[in-house]
């Protein structure tokens, strides 16, 4: 049954189904943040640096989001002159200029990240519970795999694990700063 | 067995499974591209011309991309400078000008495509025939409930089908154009 014709086109369809749902998600998100003013870049930004603990050096910011420090720094120029940051120094370096979250952004950000957890629980309200862990599970498969892409001859199991770690816990975290107060929220704490 | 507490975590779970692995896929991909001197977003709008015909209107550009006519302008603008792209007048209205590809695009394009789709063959390749159908089941529920949300009160299920025959044809002609040559785009040609 199985001839090297379908399984090419099954990864076509997978490739496009993945491609398509990314572009589809970036237009959501893209309306969702703009609501608040925000850009997709500055909400991950601001995430980052709320995550860190709300003051942070830019080189931080750019490994948690994957990009150049260069990069960050450009955005982080706009983001001063729309008041959604502020350049602080470091206190044990006088080398370091930090970046701190204004109270404008975290007025923007909570209600941001709220809207965004309603958006994608809404959107995945149709699949079952299976269906979500079998979702989480494929997902893993090709994060592993990405890693073992990006970094050749590494010990991509070490690495591949402290990513998801420390980045599921960006998002546990940004949740429950966002949703200080619902009993979720509250529970989601005392399981801790 | 299933608290709220625990359909809120899966659902966190998902989220961070979804967003982790788009940031990693386009690391990979502008790495991808960048080895043929293209940005995935030069890429994404070269694909979209080489799909409409080799020559595009920028409207038609910006309705493939889902971005703004005014956004394509400014990445044709620069892509021209760079030599990838020309603008040309059309034939039958002279208020349009349209946008082609050059031979350098072309020469970049090609091993450009050809390198995605050996990428994506080789991150897939650890699921199975299996695991990549239910891949696209997921993600096919997914795109429907966005287009739910991104146009509400529309007849969506048209929508989502014309949207995923016309995408998944694009994909497919971007490969049989990389790939002319190979036994595997002849048969894909074949079984049409």
């Amino acid at each position: 049954m199985t001839t090297n014709f379908e399984d090419g086109n099954l990864v076509l369809r997978l490739w496009y189904a993945s491609h398509r749902t990314r572009a589809l998600l970036k237009m959501c998100e893209d309306q969702i943040y703009g609501e608040y003013n925000l850009t997709m870049e500055q909400y991950a930004v601001l995430a980052a640096i709320k995550h860190i603990g709300g003051t942070a050096r830019p080189t931080d910011i750019a490994r948690w989001l994957g990009r150049s420090t260069n990069a960050v720094s450009m955005i982080v120029d706009r983001m001063v002159k729309a008041g959604l940051v502020r350049r602080v120094g470091d206190r044990s370096d006088r080398r370091v200029v930090n970046v701190s979250i204004t109270s404008k952004a975290e007025n923007a950000l909570k209600p941001a990240i709220r809207a965004g957890w309603e958006f994608i629980q809404k959107i995945t309200s149709p699949l079952s519970n299976e269906d979500k862990h079998t979702f989480v599970r494929l997902h893993d498969t090709l994060r592993y795999e990405i890693f073992k892409y990006l970094n050749p001859g590494a010990n991509v199991e070490e690495m591949a694990r402290n990513d998801d770690e420390s980045h599921a816990n960006l998002m546990e975290r940004l949740i429950q700063y966002a949703l200080p107060s619902t009993p979720e929220a509250k529970r989601q704490d005392g399981e801790k």
